[in-house]
């Protein structure tokens, strides 16, 4: 069998291509995901062919209607590849040719796959940022409840991984949500990169028929179309700004993911983690994991991999269309696929978590009140630098002698400064340091309830 | 000298900092850059404190005369650093309190330098992609400059670096240009993560005192108010953000390069670079070589390095506040010193490059006429596939023969198919078929002129 | 069923494991690759709990047989994976007991999945190594050939793009090839570090019985054994070793395909690659179009974003094992993937490429002997930077003139110089230029002689 | 003042390079660091020279005077740059030539910028290694000195952040060792990589006149010499070794400090920072925060960056020389940087760490003693998988009880397997575990003392 009747661009060729060449290049195994968007993308074109006097109506039914054979053959698993398929457009078009007959040859008049095949993926791209918009809104749903149902459990707040003042349950939860609502505006900012329609620059110098490009968007729901024919088949900033907002969800679930894997570790035991969401040891009988957030963690590694790889790949391209382009999909759907997975699994260990309160309470040292200490002292109209430099001779007064700052008595205290009165032991009330910062952005219980309607506002 | 009595926080400590740790943990060498902005952010925190009546209005002018005073002296260059400045915030605080003595130390009431480095970093990542998107648009200028002056010149559009169908000059450049405008958007999305107040935050649980931080971020042309105090202090996101806006510029700079690097070649000889921006070489003493060109191009690999850099950084930290974010700065002081060279160089370039149309002319081979062969067929009734296996059997007879498939003659073509008829050779037309492509995007001219002002509008 | 009786650890556990966190969680999908070694690395425990008094010697048997069915399973694709198979390892101990019974159990005594995993993939990743050793060779070997058969045709050198001096194609081909012999040592250096065994480290305590793992490193053909058993079951040295190998390759790749895939333009015109390695277009029916170089060239970018990847997921970690350590594998397997495929396909590239040694020497133009004519002048004693001057002037002459420097007249360069003799016009000579570079490294014949030979025996 | 007359290259320009394009390209602010390096490599050339008689012997003492001169002034600092100095080799010929006249343009005879900047930045990455390998050892003798002191303090030993089982410092302390031994091959491996001598290669064609380079590489200390020129000014692996190196460097001791991070913290308070390596709050006055540390673990971020940033830059290049190569340096001297600085500091943190062993030892709870459980029924016929599955009930009765597993009663423990017998209690001796793991790497005495004296071979 000669391969050049099998290829779409065989003509020219006097010899078959390397079969470990033809493996080489074959991207049906990965981009036979895009089916559904090549279908969609071949129907708006026979419709363009129609309007631009290339198919008949009578011939676009009958292509359109093999294509949905086509198309359910994919959705019912039963569409079988053939060895020359290429691709998913030419497997797709060679399929369709074997239903319709010679009139299949027909639909790729004024087209190539470079247009094609960009179509396609921002069609998938948008769909997928859709998918993920709701998945980030599920985890900021997850957190809102959190927050809410334990909005004034007091924890110790951490700088440098040391204890350093009290803040809530509540407040550390809005803490994590924050950045989901950045990450969802990157995913509708490269919902946005996909959503203009390359579909019509044909090679790269455009289709030479007079297709209404604006009609096929519209029908695709493309908000816009390609401008400039050249650059619509070389642009893929769409894909990196998906990376770039999937690379960056990861470094957020990885913040996320550690502090519960800390907070589950028997040193802090601030929360227990649902069963369903650990695993135990194969050697080990007593262990109990946080696999999926450390694996969560872990995929960082690869969403950032991802980014790199395509903007590695890009760098440097040098003519309108090159085929080093055809690496653009592998890194976008694996990013996808781990967020589509790792983001519900992450909101259903929120949603599933169980608070200790009282490990938590019992973690709070008076120590953390020091800058309460210093405060009090700035009440009292001492500079804060000099307070601070007070408070800190008290906490080393408090290490020489072993003992916790808030058991110092009155008198120690006045060794140090004679500012310090006898109300000062009002300072080391928790509740008392939470109710003071009650400025924008704070502990205080009702500047958190505000801005736990501010987060519920964003999210939803 | 005892240097607990020179830090900020030396108090409860017993012992000086080792020397070299202190060196490692000192960034005034770099962040000395963000004096304006320190300056800037506490004269408003300096507001702020009057609002909460911890500073009176006397003491608040009093401390923002010195502070105008350090500015000017940071201005002027005759800032005198001190060895034990850990940062610019210590640096400005120590001189602060040298100016206007103990009254200095009132200023850092109810902040923290974890509040305060965020807001120093925002303004100045404001101003930075301000003045990008200025060079961005300077050179989108250039682009639009030498389009509309050569808007018609052909040239040979090239995929897989192969010759493939004519286009234009002034196609080309706008195919530049696009990507230049998604460059703006995303430095556009920068600035808008990063003007988001994190002052009043203090070190993570927010500020005890009373401050309007609404009316200081309107002082500090903040668009809004971080709503949560722990999220003020971890996120970096805007940095993020900066850094990969900077690296697809870096991308689509290097393909920008690359692609004037081929042209100025001998062997292409589409251009001629201006003197101004080439070098010669200390050996050789014929060449004229583009090293602003392959510079730019190289230098996609900082900035890419930088966006990788940071997000490794940010993986995985631990708590609201880590040391790890002083790792921040530097690669956004990079980035903008990169692109504020490379963007205007590059546009210098394209402002003074000599084009050689009759070069490029001369390179538009008949062969990348063959897809206009093949429409010439579809116009005919033949489907496009079997168009193109026709067209590619005239290629292989060409080939064979030795000479372009302009040449064949019409005997010969009527050998592969009886479809070619005696107006075939319009086909080969170069004017004729840049004409055909008068969809959205293509190469038509009055197409052209219409990308031309859709450019213009969006450039501008 | 409950899930509990399937896992491996289940014991402990009061509740199933959620369905989508085994999902993320399961590893077969990837890791059944490891199958033959997996098995590999139990049959020497059992050899090894049979020296520690574990297993009888009819035990051992017993369980070797069953895991020697259980291998053939794999190799005959007949084994059949269970929902509750978590990675290779669970499915292969599940499998040997549903064969041999409950002894299968034993199998597991005084190890860990956490050594288990590292023995497998250590082994995988030797035998890898050997595999791309024996395609770096290959395509050692072709440079070789290509450069032994057209060691001396002439052909332009270019530095920054522009025509530099005239060196030969042997002495181009040779520069790619060094490069490879590096890329030998590394993967040579990251079998080294892959074979150090880690089994008998258990969990990461140690295993408690007196298993001797030094037998077993001999019988696996480590070379020698992890001395420490924390580091054992963390050490991923070895991994990103074999990305770090296979990352540079894939740079030198890059560049090599680049130069072929310039080389192979209209423009440049010196090679022409073979059919089976080129592809055309849907579109356009004249383009051949050199595919698989662009996509050698752009899978440059996976290969550094799975090496940035696998340093990501490693950063930071915070336990001997950590279960972000699974990330480990996908990368590594891509990686062996890609040049598996890449390094062959460019082997039979350069194997069967035509060279147009006419077009070589056509565009090496009398300008790139500049050099050789400002050696001339150091010759008769000018100081190298007044004749480099004196040259110059020559070459700016020649342009204003529109002349090559070849055809300026004696009278000419008197103007610029005095020192030009009658006998000027034998520097414009090719094979004397390339003749002169006879030092260590240059462009002589005999030199290029020594150089293959030295190059033969680097890579063989 | 015309620039043609300063550059090295002006000769055939007659246009000033735009300044911002020299300032752009100009490196001297970065590689005057090579300023020992060049003028070693440039005396060697001068030597080079004589043999090749292009300089007589007193010409080469002459222009080795003048070198010499130059170097002291670059050592006293008093050496100053002209704005026209290019990078570093051009700044010493300017300055040498004003020193020596016109004699000193004939040093560059025969060489070019390109073999030139090779030969010294190799020659100063061999230096760095040099000096990081000592780092590397120093902090291998750290841990080394550590280990030995409390080889046998019981600690708990995590995996997946949880409790796992007893190890002890010492045997904790040897696994952060081994890393750094494997880092010490790839500095050495990076090493060999930078010692093959460029010098000779000119621009890519090699020199012209006889220089023996085997002698200039003895005298230079190279260990061989690159055997091809066009390879020779390309090659920038040795760069990218470094890097790799680096970046493994940076991700061990990423590693490293987030242990003694977390070791310092409040919830595990196994260890005491030395204040020396500590540092305060600006506003906490209690806070005593790990930046060193943390500043390290952060740094992996750049170190990492720094060589993807590198590899970015090589991908794709075209020709023999391409001026991107001049990115290569910034990278390589700022990892050198960050390690000659993090390692002697890490080194001096572990030297001064003072260790809590009754809190490690409080945290060993008997859970951790479970697989010593399932490994005593082991003992007593057990399968290991059926032992497992007994003690995850055990566990779980434990848990649900509100007890340990060392505090059931025997009779509550018959409940689970009638296998336990009355001597079950010896299991829960932490002493006892620690010593069965008596294989090679494991937590046993004399074990770790064997462990500790291969370590020490292998450190020195």
């Amino acid at each position: 069998m000669k391969s050049e009747t099998r290829k779409l661009w065989g003509g020219r060729f006097s010899k078959p291509t390397d079969s470990l060449a033809h493996q080489f290049g074959s991207s049906l195994h990965f981009d036979a995901r895009l089916f559904d968007e090549d279908i969609a993308g071949s129907v708006a074109w026979a419709h363009g062919l129609v309007s631009a006097n290339v198919l008949s109506e009578d011939e676009a039914v009958a292509i359109i209607a093999g294509l949905e054979q086509v198309r359910l053959e994919f959705m019912s698993d039963s569409f079988e590849a053939h060895p020359e398929d290429e691709d998913i457009h030419s497997a797709v078009e060679r399929r369709l040719t074997e239903i319709v007959g010679p009139l299949g040859g027909k639909l790729h008049t004024g087209r190539s796959r470079n247009d094609q095949v960009a179509t396609d993926f921002r069609l998938w791209t948008m769909r997928a940022c859709d998918l993920l918009l709701q998945h980030l809104a599920g985890l900021q749903r997850a957190l809102l409840a959190s927050a809410e149902t334990d909005l004034t459990v007091a924890m110790p707040g951490y700088t440098h991984m040391q204890r350093a003042q009290p803040i809530t349950w509540g407040h550390w939860a809005l803490s994590h949500l924050w950045p989901l609502t950045r990450d969802s505006d990157r995913f509708a900012h490269a919902r946005r990169s996909a959503s203009v329609l390359p579909l019509g620059a044909a090679a790269l110098a455009g289709t030479a028929f007079s297709v209404d490009r604006h009609a096929i968007a519209v029908e695709l729901c493309f908000e816009s179309v390609c401008e400039n024919s050249v650059d619509a088949v070389s642009d893929r900033d769409f894909a990196v700004d998906f990376l770039y907002a999937a690379a960056v969800v990861g470094v957020h679930l990885s913040q996320l993911s550690q502090q519960l894997i800390l907070f589950s570790s028997a040193e802090f035991g601030f929360i227990v983690l649902d069963e369903a969401y650990a695993t135990g040891s194969s050697l080990m009988p007593q262990k109990k994991n946080p696999d999926v957030l450390e694996l969560t963690r872990g995929k960082s590694g690869r969403l950032i991999g991802n980014l790199t790889g395509l903007l590695v790949t890009l760098k440097g391209l040098s003519s309108a269309y090159d085929r080093d382009l055809q690496e653009d999909k592998e890194p976008v759907f694996d990013a996808f696929d781990v967020l589509s997975n790792a983001l519900p699994l992450v909101a259903g260990i929120i949603r599933t978590i169980e608070l200790r309160p009282e490990r938590m309470a019992a973690q709070i040292d008076p120590g953390m009140m020091a800058t309460d200490l210093a405060d009090y002292l700035v009440m009292r109209g001492v500079p804060f630098r000099e307070a601070h430099a007070i408070v800190g001779k008290v906490v080393r007064m408090s290490e020489e002698r072993g003992v916790g700052i808030a058991d110092l008595a009155p008198e120690d205290l006045h060794i140090v400064s004679d500012q310090f009165g006898d109300d000062v032991w009002q300072v080391f009330d928790i509740d008392a340091s939470l109710a003071r910062r009650a400025a924008v952005g704070g502990t205080a219980t009702d500047e958190l309830r505000r801005q736990l309607e501010a987060a519920r506002r964003k999210s939803t």
